[in-house]
């Protein structure tokens, strides 16, 4: 499995969150509110808002879960950071594959 | 050193990290409050409050982590993420192994 | 690129946040905030009210950050963990590669 960080409007985050688990791109996302970003956007220093969500993917699924996320997603570029991960518990392991996968199984 | 990431109901946190801590299982634990946790549970979409565990160990003791965390979690299946670690400032990995090892020590 | 994780003060978070991005050692900073540190110093328990800093950098810019982050950081030992990224969107990284660099640019 892997672990993706992504960040979004607040406003946003339940949505998302909610449709990535629906589609079994992701067996769970948490949703962290109140975050404060800073960044630079065309020269300028800027300070939003935003909810990470930490979504849990399968291992080989980075490319599904960048295509449904570039679907719902409003910025035109938004952050899809996946983390190396070197261990899990099995009995999660399971879980995650037992609820991710084909969409309609 | 390696980071585990782990979830539980936010009321179960403090006592969950201060054990780790005191047990010197973990260096430091961070408690993120307030995370909405999106999942399938038996073919149902659940939404919990849950709190998001950061956990400091020492590179080799994720098993002993994972031993400690069962038999204080209240959940079956607990989440447990170990991420990567590719870098780290010396004087605070020093600072994890002096504060993590035997208990009793 | 890389991600780095650092806890702070909470009121130092912003301040620390912002000037990582204007001097272009990070693209973005997010602060999580009112997060609860659990951890041994000096032999005692100790609980901080912190805030947790994802701290987004080129793939070799870990020492730049460190010698950044022990000029403006109020700890003699904050903790700068690094985690290995194993995928993320192209638009993205090209993003951060442009918001990253040298500061006079």
């Amino acid at each position: 499995m892997n672990i993706v960080l992504c960040n979004c409007p607040q406003e946003k985050a339940d949505s998302i969150a909610k449709e990535l688990v629906e589609k079994k791109v992701a067996a769970c996302v948490n949703v962290i509110p109140q975050v404060k970003s800073f960044y630079h956007w065309q020269g300028e220093l800027c300070c939003d808002n935003e909810a990470t969500l930490i979504i849990k993917i399968r291992a080989n699924d980075f490319e599904r879960l960048q295509k449904e996320i570039l679907q719902i997603h409003p910025y035109d570029v938004p952050e899809m950071v996946e983390l190396s991960v070197s261990n899990v518990n099995e009995e999660y392991l399971k879980w995650l594959y037992a609820n991710t996968g084909d969409h309609n199984v």
